[in-house]
């Protein structure tokens, strides 16, 4: 599908200077584009890797110019890049067609416009919603519901149950609703506690490869609306995350955590169980955060006991010194025996 | 299935308080039970949640009382909720057959009871026993075993060799016997030592979503009786890990780990290569283990080089007073120096 | 295949002392080992062990007697069991075939000499190379590119247009060219930015079980030549990793790192956005590299944030004294008191 500049303008709200008729058919970086591909440049330190692009169209700022290209005039040239990308994909219809090596239940109920690929296994009473891609070696476990507009890329395992809401992307490899880790130890052995709750996504998350996000063990573990979370992320059972919170790969939440609306949090964070993580607190990368612990809104911690950013700071300037401390107090020390 | 409130008080040794005939089909949360699903109560505290079920039948402590419901009194409803889920998941007899899109090859001995998922690979000389379900996508490779009652959820690979007692549970993209990660560097070049041990899962054994599991190098990697990994833990070549033993999410163990009987790790912890832990030791999430240590049996350790908590913790108490303890150095220099 | 005992020792240049035509068809530890299983023997301490053991070859240092076996005589028999172990393997030729159960797009280019398991799906335009395997359930996008001698484990995902050169090894779960994680922040909500580049991953590279690598946003993403990452590692988009590198599990490189040649990472790193780590450094086990640090060449650096490893420990030791310490300023304070 292509758009012209025209059009893809008009869908940005923005202004146009150069062809309105300028054919855009994807999006690049400066140095890989095609004439036909869309560029955008955030600063004039990027005008040169701009100017000698093949591309013929370019997001840029007010004030910015780029001889011979249509410019497309926007406040913030990369957030309009990743609104023009969403737009093109919006305008791909999807090739709907279900693969004949897809084993699909006779009591599944399969949308008309979804896209089935090959070797997929969906089981009884599972739902997938229009417009839907299910890749390659996915299984769909039974009663699982998928919405519309979603895409699972190809060997994502939806455990029974599990229910994706609408434009929910899961990357390979990815586990939902997988049992929950909760034994209970009697008679010199471990007994597994029941995980029979649910999980629920809500609309536009995306969840990364290989990340594992567990059922609930008698509630339901819950990812709200435009949840981000990167590859190898684990979630653990009845924990909830709030609307558009980010996560960064290889961090573990454990059981029962409560976190809260936008808030970021860094690679290799390690959450306890019982966490309330309130609106908007950022995590730094690998921090710990203890059980049952709250983290107030807007707080930025750091480190392992995780603490407000700027205590870190302050402690680890003077752990740093430690050495040179103690040797003052040496002095300090010798100062007295002599005295 | 379903069972008698009474034939479930038998088989928990607990009183039955009640209508002995009152059916039970599964279990719940109390917001989430049917009239014949088991809920329990552990402490007064939920007694509202529990009065308001529509459960008919509760495990409770003695001296608890829910009107109009049928009570199974014993010491410890959570426990006795776990071992009722256990039972009831033992009467259900799972639905054996070989689903016709499994490949499995002519060598191969499945037992008769087992259940094979469809597009389930297994190769050459591998065995399967009764009772054991292999989920869709599995592969289990030339001369693995799998012994009975095992569970294997969809998508988990058993690389060539690698051996399952019984009821073993495995989750959804497990990877048991892939290479070690060893190397001899030489003329400039990392040479791959080889990888070709074993590796033993012993009966009662639970691996979480993701997990990766390595084969021994030469030796053997072994996974004793009870133990419980949680998602995303890697194990390295050559580690022992000791019955009963459970491993929180993230947890990465090095090669020829030893690690004892009823130890508890945290998650996100890290073990160098060749570390000892005895048995009831106990590894606070995040810690990091150097090469080579010994923690000792029943020790509690915690923080990266890891020491036992209960130093850690002053330590750690003293770290957040560092720049107050710094003034108080500068202090005693300025009375020093004024003098 | 089996080779001579000459034959071996020939191709390294080694001195034989012994039956000449033994042979050797495998490789073993001194208990497991069959007659023709080749044995090394690095240290006089394990002498004994050898002794007894059953393979009728070993490789040995000089002056090192193994009565009534057969010795191949290298400087360094753990190399050497290495290279004989690469030599054996590239002796076996791989079985050339397509499983029927492969699909396998008319427009994909599949090598005479390749062997493709079963349940693989390789989509159009993808190029496979001679001698290569696809392990069974791998999933080959639409214009990825693998080339000669390469060794693809069960359910190993490639996205559309990843590249893979020779002799690349990877294992199960891995998923390489996953859209990287970036988001534009804008009207309330989280826009995905285009997760469009490449990934290349050079010669001799190897890839542990459910690693994940992603493809460039814009760029690329770049594995070079003899690589070697472990399990559950985590490659961001854009990020670069120097020759003959290698880093242990669970390991996150956040994106656009630049890291060097012949670096040594330790498992559960975790490195910040634009880090740049120069050839040879070496960062220890659950170090954590702030974004846009760099670590100079050669260097060893430890702990979060990291530092030089001397000056880690100096702080560390200290660290541990930091009680003893606050005493010393207690009484300090009391002498000047009382004064």
């Amino acid at each position: 599908m292509k758009q012209t500049a025209q059009e893809l303008a008009d869908h940005l709200h923005a202004t146009l200077d150069g062809d309105p008729s300028a054919l855009i058919s994807g999006l690049a970086g400066p140095e890989d584009a095609g004439a036909e591909d869309l560029i955008y440049v955030d600063s004039a330190k990027h005008l040169l890797r701009c100017e000698s692009s093949a591309a013929r169209c370019a997001l840029v700022r007010e004030g910015l110019k780029l001889p011979g290209k249509t410019l497309i005039v926007v406040r913030e040239p990369k957030l309009a890049f990743a609104k023009a990308a969403a737009w093109m994909l919006e305008q791909q219809p999807i090739a709907s067609r279900v693969h004949p090596t897809a084993l699909i239940d006779g009591s599944a109920m399969i949308s008309a416009g979804a896209h089935i690929g090959p070797y997929v296994v969906i089981e009884e009473g599972a739902v997938v919603g229009a417009e839907t891609e299910i890749g390659a070696f996915c299984f769909v476990g039974r009663g699982a519901k998928i919405g519309e507009s979603c895409r699972l890329y190809p060997r994502v395992t939806l455990y029974a149950g599990a229910k994706l809401a609408n434009r929910v992307i899961v990357h390979s490899g990815a586990v939902i609703g997988g049992d929950g880790f909760g034994y209970v130890y009697g008679e010199a052995q471990n007994w597994k506690f029941p995980q029979i709750g649910g999980v629920n996504i809500d609309d536009d998350v995306e969840i990364g490869s290989n990340s594992t996000i567990a059922r609930g063990s008698l509630e339901t573990t819950h990812i709200e609306r435009g949840v981000k979370l990167d590859n190898l992320v684990h979630v653990a059972h009845n924990v909830r995350i709030g609307e558009n919170t980010v996560i960064a790969a290889q961090t573990g939440i454990s059981g029962s955590c409560d976190i809260g609306r936008h808030v970021l949090i860094g690679g290799q964070a390690g959450l306890g169980e019982h966490c309330k993580i309130e609106d908007e607190a950022i995590l730094g990368g690998q921090s710990g955060i203890l059980n049952s612990k709250i983290i107030r809104s807007g707080q930025i911690v750091w480190g392992t006991p995780a603490r407000p950013l700027g205590e870190f700071k302050k402690q680890y300037a003077r752990f740093a010194r430690l050495p040179e401390l103690a040797e003052r107090v040496r002095q300090l020390e010798g100062n007295r025996d002599t005295k």
